[in-house]
Protein backbone atom coordinates (compact mmCIF):
# COMPACT_ATOMS: atom_id res chain seq x y z
CA UNK A 1 0.00 0.00 0.00
CA UNK A 2 1.32 3.63 -0.80
CA UNK A 3 2.47 5.15 2.22
CA UNK A 4 -0.18 8.06 1.24
CA UNK A 5 -3.28 6.24 1.12
CA UNK A 6 -2.25 5.14 4.46
CA UNK A 7 -1.82 9.02 5.83
CA UNK A 8 -4.96 9.63 4.33
CA UNK A 9 -6.70 6.35 6.08
CA UNK A 10 -5.10 7.08 9.24
CA UNK A 11 -6.43 10.71 9.12
CA UNK A 12 -9.43 9.98 8.31
CA UNK A 13 -10.13 7.63 11.23
CA UNK A 14 -8.63 10.24 13.16
CA UNK A 15 -10.92 12.97 12.18
CA UNK A 16 -14.12 10.26 12.13
CA UNK A 17 -13.16 9.11 15.83
CA UNK A 18 -13.27 13.26 16.62
CA UNK A 19 -15.86 14.54 14.94
CA UNK A 20 -18.07 11.62 14.15
CA UNK A 21 -18.91 10.03 10.75
CA UNK A 22 -21.65 12.10 9.45
CA UNK A 23 -19.85 14.97 10.42
CA UNK A 24 -16.58 15.12 8.18
CA UNK A 25 -16.31 15.46 4.64
CA UNK A 26 -13.27 14.17 2.08
CA UNK A 27 -13.11 18.34 1.76
CA UNK A 28 -12.34 18.20 5.45
CA UNK A 29 -9.91 15.19 5.14
CA UNK A 30 -7.83 16.62 2.13
CA UNK A 31 -7.95 20.11 4.21
CA UNK A 32 -6.20 18.94 7.03
CA UNK A 33 -3.33 16.97 5.08
CA UNK A 34 -2.61 20.01 3.14
CA UNK A 35 -3.78 18.15 -0.52
CA UNK A 36 -6.11 19.04 -3.00
CA UNK A 37 -9.63 16.97 -2.81
CA UNK A 38 -8.67 15.41 -6.32
CA UNK A 39 -5.82 13.88 -4.84
CA UNK A 40 -7.67 12.43 -1.95
CA UNK A 41 -10.48 10.88 -4.35
CA UNK A 42 -7.51 9.53 -6.90
CA UNK A 43 -6.98 7.40 -3.93
CA UNK A 44 -10.71 6.75 -2.38
CA UNK A 45 -13.44 8.05 -4.41
CA UNK A 46 -16.21 8.17 -1.92
CA UNK A 47 -16.41 8.55 1.77
CA UNK A 48 -17.69 5.07 2.35
CA UNK A 49 -14.30 3.95 0.01
CA UNK A 50 -12.41 4.92 3.42
CA UNK A 51 -15.20 3.56 5.40
CA UNK A 52 -14.48 0.26 3.42
CA UNK A 53 -10.39 0.47 4.08
CA UNK A 54 -11.07 1.33 7.78
CA UNK A 55 -12.94 -1.67 8.57
CA UNK A 56 -10.40 -3.82 6.81
CA UNK A 57 -7.39 -2.66 8.48
CA UNK A 58 -9.92 -3.50 12.00
CA UNK A 59 -11.04 -6.58 10.60
CA UNK A 60 -7.14 -7.41 10.34
CA UNK A 61 -6.47 -5.92 13.52
CA UNK A 62 -9.57 -8.37 15.01
CA UNK A 63 -8.63 -11.93 13.33
CA UNK A 64 -5.66 -12.24 15.09
CA UNK A 65 -5.62 -15.72 16.63
CA UNK A 66 -7.60 -15.88 20.10
CA UNK A 67 -5.50 -19.10 20.63
CA UNK A 68 -2.08 -18.80 21.79
CA UNK A 69 -0.13 -21.82 22.07
CA UNK A 70 1.40 -23.52 24.87
CA UNK A 71 -0.36 -23.66 28.31
CA UNK A 72 -2.61 -20.95 28.64
CA UNK A 73 -4.83 -20.22 32.13
CA UNK A 74 -7.67 -18.31 32.36
CA UNK A 75 -6.66 -15.21 32.52
CA UNK A 76 -6.19 -15.47 28.57
CA UNK A 77 -9.96 -14.65 28.79
CA UNK A 78 -9.85 -11.32 30.72
CA UNK A 79 -6.28 -10.82 27.66
CA UNK A 80 -9.30 -11.44 24.93
CA UNK A 81 -11.18 -8.53 25.87
CA UNK A 82 -8.49 -6.11 26.76
CA UNK A 83 -6.89 -5.81 23.28
CA UNK A 84 -10.74 -5.97 21.62
CA UNK A 85 -11.57 -2.77 24.24
CA UNK A 86 -8.01 -1.50 22.71
CA UNK A 87 -9.15 -1.87 19.23
CA UNK A 88 -13.25 -0.69 20.07
CA UNK A 89 -11.24 2.87 21.31
CA UNK A 90 -9.76 2.94 18.16
CA UNK A 91 -11.98 3.22 15.99
CA UNK A 92 -14.61 3.95 18.25
CA UNK A 93 -16.82 6.13 15.56
CA UNK A 94 -17.68 2.62 13.59
CA UNK A 95 -18.70 0.97 16.96
CA UNK A 96 -20.86 4.29 17.61
CA UNK A 97 -22.31 3.61 13.99
CA UNK A 98 -22.92 0.12 14.07
CA UNK A 99 -26.63 0.40 13.11
CA UNK A 100 -26.23 2.77 10.21
CA UNK A 101 -23.02 0.87 9.37
CA UNK A 102 -24.50 -2.22 8.70
CA UNK A 103 -27.97 -1.11 7.59
CA UNK A 104 -26.07 0.89 4.85
CA UNK A 105 -23.39 -1.35 3.62
CA UNK A 106 -24.13 -5.03 2.73
CA UNK A 107 -20.82 -5.49 1.97
CA UNK A 108 -19.05 -4.35 4.88
CA UNK A 109 -22.09 -6.32 7.16
CA UNK A 110 -20.90 -9.50 4.33
CA UNK A 111 -17.48 -9.14 5.53
CA UNK A 112 -17.93 -8.30 9.15
CA UNK A 113 -20.08 -11.55 9.51
CA UNK A 114 -17.12 -13.76 8.21
CA UNK A 115 -14.88 -12.81 10.74
CA UNK A 116 -17.46 -12.68 13.51
CA UNK A 117 -17.95 -16.56 12.22
CA UNK A 118 -14.27 -17.11 12.92
CA UNK A 119 -14.67 -15.76 16.07
CA UNK A 120 -17.32 -17.81 17.31
CA UNK A 121 -15.33 -20.55 16.49
CA UNK A 122 -11.94 -19.97 18.25
CA UNK A 123 -14.03 -19.20 21.14
CA UNK A 124 -15.32 -22.56 20.96
CA UNK A 125 -11.60 -24.30 20.82
CA UNK A 126 -10.69 -21.96 23.66
CA UNK A 127 -13.59 -23.24 25.42
CA UNK A 128 -12.91 -26.86 24.58
CA UNK A 129 -9.40 -26.37 25.92
CA UNK A 130 -10.45 -24.89 29.03
CA UNK A 131 -12.91 -28.23 29.52
CA UNK A 132 -10.48 -30.22 28.64
CA UNK A 133 -7.94 -28.78 30.98
CA UNK A 134 -10.59 -29.46 33.84
CA UNK A 135 -11.44 -25.58 34.14
CA UNK A 136 -15.31 -25.25 32.52
CA UNK A 137 -17.90 -28.13 32.92
CA UNK A 138 -18.00 -29.69 29.85
CA UNK A 139 -21.34 -28.99 28.25
CA UNK A 140 -25.01 -30.81 29.37
CA UNK A 141 -28.14 -30.06 29.61
CA UNK A 142 -27.73 -26.94 31.79
CA UNK A 143 -24.91 -24.92 29.77
CA UNK A 144 -24.43 -24.28 26.41
CA UNK A 145 -21.52 -22.94 25.18
CA UNK A 146 -22.71 -21.60 22.09
CA UNK A 147 -25.62 -19.23 23.94
CA UNK A 148 -22.56 -18.25 26.36
CA UNK A 149 -20.68 -17.50 23.44
CA UNK A 150 -23.07 -14.97 22.28
CA UNK A 151 -23.76 -13.21 25.21
CA UNK A 152 -20.04 -12.48 25.84
CA UNK A 153 -20.18 -11.44 22.19
CA UNK A 154 -23.14 -8.72 23.04
CA UNK A 155 -21.56 -7.50 26.14
CA UNK A 156 -17.93 -7.31 24.54
CA UNK A 157 -19.37 -5.43 21.16
CA UNK A 158 -22.35 -3.44 22.67
CA UNK A 159 -20.35 -2.05 26.21
CA UNK A 160 -19.88 1.61 24.55
CA UNK A 161 -23.44 1.98 23.89
CA UNK A 162 -24.80 0.28 27.18
CA UNK A 163 -22.65 2.85 28.93
CA UNK A 164 -23.72 5.92 26.94
CA UNK A 165 -27.52 4.22 27.52
CA UNK A 166 -26.98 3.74 31.37
CA UNK A 167 -24.23 5.90 32.72
CA UNK A 168 -24.35 6.50 36.50
CA UNK A 169 -27.52 4.72 36.68
CA UNK A 170 -26.02 3.72 39.97
CA UNK A 171 -22.96 4.77 41.71
CA UNK A 172 -20.84 1.42 41.78
CA UNK A 173 -21.53 0.65 38.02
CA UNK A 174 -19.60 -2.60 37.33
CA UNK A 175 -16.83 -2.35 35.01
CA UNK A 176 -16.91 -4.73 31.54
CA UNK A 177 -14.36 -7.42 32.63
CA UNK A 178 -16.78 -7.71 36.06
CA UNK A 179 -19.96 -8.81 34.15
CA UNK A 180 -17.78 -10.79 31.77
CA UNK A 181 -16.19 -12.78 34.26
CA UNK A 182 -19.32 -13.59 35.98
CA UNK A 183 -21.19 -15.08 33.08
CA UNK A 184 -18.47 -17.28 32.94
CA UNK A 185 -18.24 -17.94 36.77
CA UNK A 186 -20.94 -20.30 36.83
CA UNK A 187 -19.42 -22.59 34.16
CA UNK A 188 -16.34 -23.20 36.04
CA UNK A 189 -15.52 -26.10 37.54
CA UNK A 190 -13.62 -25.68 41.36
CA UNK A 191 -10.38 -25.63 39.87
CA UNK A 192 -11.26 -23.22 37.28
CA UNK A 193 -12.85 -20.92 39.98
CA UNK A 194 -9.90 -20.88 42.34
CA UNK A 195 -7.67 -20.32 39.20
CA UNK A 196 -10.01 -17.33 39.08
CA UNK A 197 -9.86 -16.08 42.55
CA UNK A 198 -5.65 -16.67 42.17
CA UNK A 199 -6.13 -14.14 38.91
CA UNK A 200 -8.22 -11.20 40.86
CA UNK A 201 -5.56 -11.48 43.87
CA UNK A 202 -2.50 -11.98 42.11
CA UNK A 203 -2.81 -9.27 39.33
CA UNK A 204 -0.06 -7.02 38.96
CA UNK A 205 -2.06 -3.80 39.67
CA UNK A 206 -3.78 -5.19 42.51
CA UNK A 207 -0.48 -6.71 44.25
CA UNK A 208 1.44 -3.22 43.27
CA UNK A 209 -1.55 -0.75 44.86
CA UNK A 210 -1.64 -2.97 48.36
CA UNK B 1 -54.02 15.13 24.93
CA UNK B 2 -55.85 16.70 21.47
CA UNK B 3 -56.96 14.15 18.78
CA UNK B 4 -54.79 15.87 16.02
CA UNK B 5 -51.50 15.62 18.25
CA UNK B 6 -51.83 11.97 18.78
CA UNK B 7 -52.60 11.88 15.42
CA UNK B 8 -49.33 13.66 14.53
CA UNK B 9 -47.02 11.00 16.78
CA UNK B 10 -48.13 7.90 15.19
CA UNK B 11 -48.05 9.13 11.65
CA UNK B 12 -44.78 10.09 12.46
CA UNK B 13 -43.84 7.27 14.08
CA UNK B 14 -45.54 5.16 11.14
CA UNK B 15 -43.01 6.81 8.90
CA UNK B 16 -39.75 7.03 11.09
CA UNK B 17 -40.24 3.37 11.17
CA UNK B 18 -40.83 2.66 7.54
CA UNK B 19 -38.16 5.23 6.02
CA UNK B 20 -35.93 5.82 8.75
CA UNK B 21 -35.63 8.82 11.67
CA UNK B 22 -33.04 10.55 8.83
CA UNK B 23 -35.30 10.38 5.84
CA UNK B 24 -38.36 11.67 6.62
CA UNK B 25 -39.29 15.97 7.11
CA UNK B 26 -41.37 17.76 8.82
CA UNK B 27 -43.60 18.15 5.69
CA UNK B 28 -43.50 14.63 4.48
CA UNK B 29 -45.15 13.78 8.01
CA UNK B 30 -47.59 16.67 7.14
CA UNK B 31 -48.46 15.88 3.78
CA UNK B 32 -49.05 12.20 4.46
CA UNK B 33 -52.26 13.66 6.96
CA UNK B 34 -53.17 15.91 4.36
CA UNK B 35 -52.29 19.19 6.80
CA UNK B 36 -50.19 22.14 5.85
CA UNK B 37 -47.07 21.79 7.85
CA UNK B 38 -47.48 25.29 9.41
CA UNK B 39 -50.12 23.42 11.15
CA UNK B 40 -47.98 20.29 11.98
CA UNK B 41 -45.30 22.73 13.49
CA UNK B 42 -48.43 24.15 15.69
CA UNK B 43 -47.81 20.73 17.94
CA UNK B 44 -44.10 20.21 17.22
CA UNK B 45 -42.15 23.27 16.25
CA UNK B 46 -39.04 20.64 15.24
CA UNK B 47 -38.62 17.03 14.28
CA UNK B 48 -36.71 16.23 17.85
CA UNK B 49 -40.24 17.73 19.39
CA UNK B 50 -42.10 14.80 17.38
CA UNK B 51 -39.31 12.55 18.99
CA UNK B 52 -39.00 13.36 22.62
CA UNK B 53 -42.87 12.97 22.40
CA UNK B 54 -42.55 9.19 20.76
CA UNK B 55 -39.76 8.22 23.26
CA UNK B 56 -42.51 9.98 26.34
CA UNK B 57 -44.73 7.75 24.96
CA UNK B 58 -41.97 4.53 24.66
CA UNK B 59 -41.42 5.13 28.19
CA UNK B 60 -44.81 5.18 29.72
CA UNK B 61 -45.51 1.69 27.76
CA UNK B 62 -42.00 0.61 28.94
CA UNK B 63 -42.65 1.69 32.35
CA UNK B 64 -45.34 -1.08 33.38
CA UNK B 65 -44.54 -3.12 36.50
CA UNK B 66 -42.74 -5.87 36.06
CA UNK B 67 -44.01 -7.08 39.31
CA UNK B 68 -47.32 -8.61 39.05
CA UNK B 69 -49.19 -9.55 41.85
CA UNK B 70 -50.75 -13.29 43.44
CA UNK B 71 -48.25 -16.06 42.83
CA UNK B 72 -45.56 -15.68 39.94
CA UNK B 73 -43.97 -18.50 38.26
CA UNK B 74 -40.73 -18.36 36.21
CA UNK B 75 -42.61 -17.97 33.31
CA UNK B 76 -43.16 -14.22 33.89
CA UNK B 77 -39.47 -13.63 33.03
CA UNK B 78 -40.32 -15.29 29.42
CA UNK B 79 -43.48 -13.15 29.30
CA UNK B 80 -41.36 -9.74 30.37
CA UNK B 81 -39.46 -10.06 27.05
CA UNK B 82 -42.17 -10.86 25.00
CA UNK B 83 -43.80 -7.70 25.66
CA UNK B 84 -40.52 -6.25 25.79
CA UNK B 85 -39.97 -7.48 21.90
CA UNK B 86 -43.45 -5.97 20.98
CA UNK B 87 -42.27 -2.79 21.90
CA UNK B 88 -39.32 -3.09 20.26
CA UNK B 89 -40.85 -3.73 17.39
CA UNK B 90 -43.53 -1.47 17.62
CA UNK B 91 -40.77 1.39 17.96
CA UNK B 92 -38.16 0.16 15.96
CA UNK B 93 -36.67 2.86 14.19
CA UNK B 94 -36.01 4.06 17.98
CA UNK B 95 -34.38 1.02 18.37
CA UNK B 96 -32.07 1.62 14.76
CA UNK B 97 -30.78 4.82 16.45
CA UNK B 98 -29.83 4.32 19.63
CA UNK B 99 -26.40 5.72 19.82
CA UNK B 100 -27.04 8.49 17.54
CA UNK B 101 -30.76 9.65 19.53
CA UNK B 102 -28.48 9.10 22.76
CA UNK B 103 -25.29 11.09 21.49
CA UNK B 104 -27.51 14.20 20.48
CA UNK B 105 -30.18 14.58 22.59
CA UNK B 106 -29.06 14.57 26.25
CA UNK B 107 -33.05 15.54 27.83
CA UNK B 108 -33.76 11.90 26.29
CA UNK B 109 -30.85 10.09 27.28
CA UNK B 110 -31.47 11.67 30.76
CA UNK B 111 -35.11 10.38 31.10
CA UNK B 112 -34.03 6.80 29.65
CA UNK B 113 -31.51 6.53 31.90
CA UNK B 114 -33.91 7.21 34.98
CA UNK B 115 -36.77 4.63 33.52
CA UNK B 116 -33.63 1.80 33.66
CA UNK B 117 -32.67 2.49 37.08
CA UNK B 118 -36.44 1.91 38.18
CA UNK B 119 -36.43 -1.09 35.71
CA UNK B 120 -33.04 -2.59 37.35
CA UNK B 121 -34.75 -1.92 40.56
CA UNK B 122 -37.72 -3.83 39.31
CA UNK B 123 -35.72 -6.51 38.29
CA UNK B 124 -33.96 -6.94 41.68
CA UNK B 125 -37.38 -7.06 43.38
CA UNK B 126 -38.60 -10.40 40.78
CA UNK B 127 -35.25 -11.98 41.20
CA UNK B 128 -35.34 -11.98 44.94
CA UNK B 129 -38.97 -13.03 45.19
CA UNK B 130 -37.52 -15.95 42.82
CA UNK B 131 -35.08 -16.62 45.54
CA UNK B 132 -37.36 -16.55 48.35
CA UNK B 133 -39.96 -19.27 46.85
CA UNK B 134 -36.83 -20.91 46.25
CA UNK B 135 -36.59 -20.99 42.53
CA UNK B 136 -33.31 -18.81 41.90
CA UNK B 137 -29.93 -19.81 44.37
CA UNK B 138 -29.22 -16.24 47.20
CA UNK B 139 -26.49 -14.79 46.04
CA UNK B 140 -23.18 -15.73 47.11
CA UNK B 141 -19.17 -15.79 46.08
CA UNK B 142 -20.14 -17.14 42.60
CA UNK B 143 -23.77 -15.59 41.90
CA UNK B 144 -24.20 -11.31 41.36
CA UNK B 145 -27.82 -10.65 40.59
CA UNK B 146 -27.04 -7.10 39.66
CA UNK B 147 -24.20 -8.16 37.13
CA UNK B 148 -26.91 -10.60 36.15
CA UNK B 149 -29.37 -7.82 35.69
CA UNK B 150 -27.19 -5.88 32.97
CA UNK B 151 -26.42 -9.25 31.55
CA UNK B 152 -30.02 -9.90 30.44
CA UNK B 153 -31.13 -5.91 29.88
CA UNK B 154 -27.87 -5.83 27.19
CA UNK B 155 -29.24 -9.07 25.50
CA UNK B 156 -32.38 -7.67 25.54
CA UNK B 157 -31.96 -3.96 24.47
CA UNK B 158 -28.96 -4.91 21.70
CA UNK B 159 -30.58 -7.81 20.01
CA UNK B 160 -31.89 -6.27 16.89
CA UNK B 161 -28.39 -4.81 15.97
CA UNK B 162 -26.99 -8.12 17.08
CA UNK B 163 -29.22 -9.81 14.80
CA UNK B 164 -28.77 -7.39 12.05
CA UNK B 165 -24.85 -7.64 12.31
CA UNK B 166 -24.43 -11.42 12.69
CA UNK B 167 -27.32 -13.13 10.87
CA UNK B 168 -27.48 -16.12 9.47
CA UNK B 169 -23.93 -16.63 10.93
CA UNK B 170 -24.53 -20.06 12.03
CA UNK B 171 -27.37 -21.97 10.62
CA UNK B 172 -29.37 -22.84 13.80
CA UNK B 173 -28.86 -19.46 15.37
CA UNK B 174 -30.42 -19.07 18.94
CA UNK B 175 -33.36 -17.44 19.71
CA UNK B 176 -33.25 -14.35 22.39
CA UNK B 177 -35.11 -16.60 24.65
CA UNK B 178 -32.94 -19.67 24.48
CA UNK B 179 -30.08 -17.08 25.48
CA UNK B 180 -32.12 -15.03 28.09
CA UNK B 181 -32.64 -18.56 29.96
CA UNK B 182 -29.54 -20.15 28.81
CA UNK B 183 -27.70 -17.28 31.49
CA UNK B 184 -30.18 -17.88 34.03
CA UNK B 185 -30.26 -21.43 34.22
CA UNK B 186 -27.05 -21.70 36.15
CA UNK B 187 -28.16 -19.54 38.79
CA UNK B 188 -31.59 -21.87 39.51
CA UNK B 189 -31.73 -24.29 42.05
CA UNK B 190 -33.48 -27.58 41.52
CA UNK B 191 -36.81 -26.55 42.11
CA UNK B 192 -36.28 -23.75 39.93
CA UNK B 193 -34.88 -25.90 37.20
CA UNK B 194 -37.66 -28.02 37.07
CA UNK B 195 -40.17 -25.43 37.06
CA UNK B 196 -38.39 -24.22 33.87
CA UNK B 197 -37.96 -27.63 31.91
CA UNK B 198 -42.03 -27.85 32.76
CA UNK B 199 -42.22 -24.46 30.87
CA UNK B 200 -40.50 -25.14 27.78
CA UNK B 201 -42.21 -28.77 27.72
CA UNK B 202 -45.39 -27.80 28.51
CA UNK B 203 -46.10 -24.64 26.64
CA UNK B 204 -49.12 -23.80 24.78
CA UNK B 205 -47.73 -24.00 21.32
CA UNK B 206 -45.10 -26.69 21.78
CA UNK B 207 -48.41 -29.03 23.42
CA UNK B 208 -50.27 -28.26 19.93
CA UNK B 209 -47.69 -28.46 17.74
CA UNK B 210 -46.74 -32.25 18.89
Amino acid sequence: MSKRRQEIIDRALKLFNEKGFHDVSIKQIADSLSISPGNLTYYFTKKTDLLKAIQHQLIQETSIDIMPSGYITLYHFEEIFKSYSQIQAKYHFYYNNLQYIFKTFPEITKSYRIITRKRFRDAKLLINYYIKTGRLNPENEKINYAYFIRTIWMISVFWKTYSLMTADTFRDSPSQLDILWSNAIPLMTEKGYHEYIEIIKFSVSEVIKS
